[in-house]
């Protein structure tokens, strides 16, 4: 039997991860883990954050995965090289791929990157950034009102475009075309995100999902889906705790009624 | 030497409750416990709530606590008879004290209660108001973007008003004429609260502040400070995580700058 991909977030978000690389990769079994008794990391400090990251990738071990995704950007941010040196698969995170794809998109080379707290902190981005090309000018922005508006699923409307028009608005001075989506739960937000930024900036802007760049990145590693081929894989979700809204909120981010998959709650 | 009072919360919110015993009994040394590693209660299970409550509880134990006060609406509403069976010293929750201020302030009893999801599903509201008076009509409903709107100091103007309607919309429907503010964030967005609840009635409606009423309960246990001989007792802070925002967002909660105060980082 194949071996599953492991993909770690600190809660639901990294489901949006999950999704696109079902979509790309559908033979492929996955393995989701999401730290939702310890959600958010991205208000968290470095070390906690690496520690619960840790405890996750073990975690996703036991279950024999050939290859790990960590689709959470804070953990991406402060703990892949402490997952990559420790771990003997390769580990693939979110900020690198969501990096390369704004620097692939961007004309002027001002990039604007809207985070959590946590990434924002660390300049995981700005880094990966600067490593693909010295020359960017990178602006990054925390946005921390996106991931209950995209929780709630209160996605359209004055609420979603005053507090995006709030957070792009030092991207608009700063003049960027291109913005990365370095949260997994900001892709919900996406529609406004992107009229909001046409209007303040009075010309379109690239809006990168670093969760689509991600599967870019997988191809390098897996071999796609040939058409007509499919046998679907299977999805398992772990989740550290089992709240009430639970799969009100999985659905969204999962793009489908929770009903039927397999779910299961487990200690960490 | 005095034994010290023994407060926790999730996390920073709490403080608001410090705060105001403090200011009520200000001989009084406290030790304040704030889960920020695991912050947010609201959102969680309330098996996994209590367990928190427990190990958060047990740590204030160790600095010989004479008093608990639970100072997290969420942990109150699951986990105060846990409490309450395992320590022997008084465990105070902000629930029964927010209870009975609502049912003292109402008129026409009908009594609107915003707190958080947790909160809102465990019915602990609707259990402590009918326990002091089965007539009354209670309405829970979670507003789960004002946490953030408060952390981020964004308590005025058109995003939290336009929030506070969207939240006070049902509670409006309802005709309530007393709103219990049963999260500890809330009364940082109290004013806008009052506000929109007025526009919203047409007339004026009472704001219960949970941290108010709590200090209230406390007079029934400990003896107000004289006017005159006051010798300021101590607040020593730990906190389960320390990022980078801590002191920004503790001094607003405790509305005074964090510098020079007593903070440590402990695990649990």
């Amino acid at each position: 039997m194949a071996k599953p991909i492991g993909i770690f977030d600190s809660g639901l978000g990294g489901l949006t991860v999950a999704r696109a690389i079902r979509t790309a990769f559908s033979t492929e079994d996955l393995v989701y883990l999401g730290d939702t008794a310890r959600v958010p990391y991205g208000t968290r400090s470095a070390g906690t954050v690496v520690k619960y990251a840790i405890a996750c990738a073990e975690r996703l071990l036991s279950s024999d995965i050939k290859l790990l995704v960590v689709a959470c950007n804070t953990a991406s941010g402060v703990a892949l090289g402490e997952l990559q040196s420790r771990l003997d698969i390769p580990v693939v995170g979110v900020i690198e791929p969501g990096a390369r794809a704004g620097v692939k998109a961007t004309r002027s080379g001002r990039i604007g990157i809207l985070a959590t707290a946590g990434t924002v902190a660390s300049g995981a981005y700005e880094r990966a950034i600067h490593r693909e090309n010295d020359t960017m000018n990178v602006f990054a922005r925390p946005a921390p009102l996106f991931v209950p508006l995209a929780e709630e699923g209160w996605v359209t409307g004055e609420v979603p475009r005053l507090a995006a028009r709030r957070y792009l608005g030092p991207l608009a001075d700063a003049d960027v075309d291109t913005i990365v989506l370095g949260c997994t739960h900001y892709p919900l937000l996406s529609k406004t995100i992107h009229e909001v930024a046409a209007e303040l900036l009075g010309h379109d802007v690239t809006i990168v999902d670093s969760a689509q760049a991600t599967v870019e990145t997988l191809t390098d590693i897996l071999t796609p889906t040939p058409p007509g081929l499919e046998l679907p894989g299977s999805l398992r979700i772990l989740v550290t705790d089992l709240p009430g809204q639970f799969g009100f909120a999985a659905s969204r981010f999962l793009g489908q009624p929770t009903q039927g998959l397999d779910i299961q709650a487990i200690d960490l």
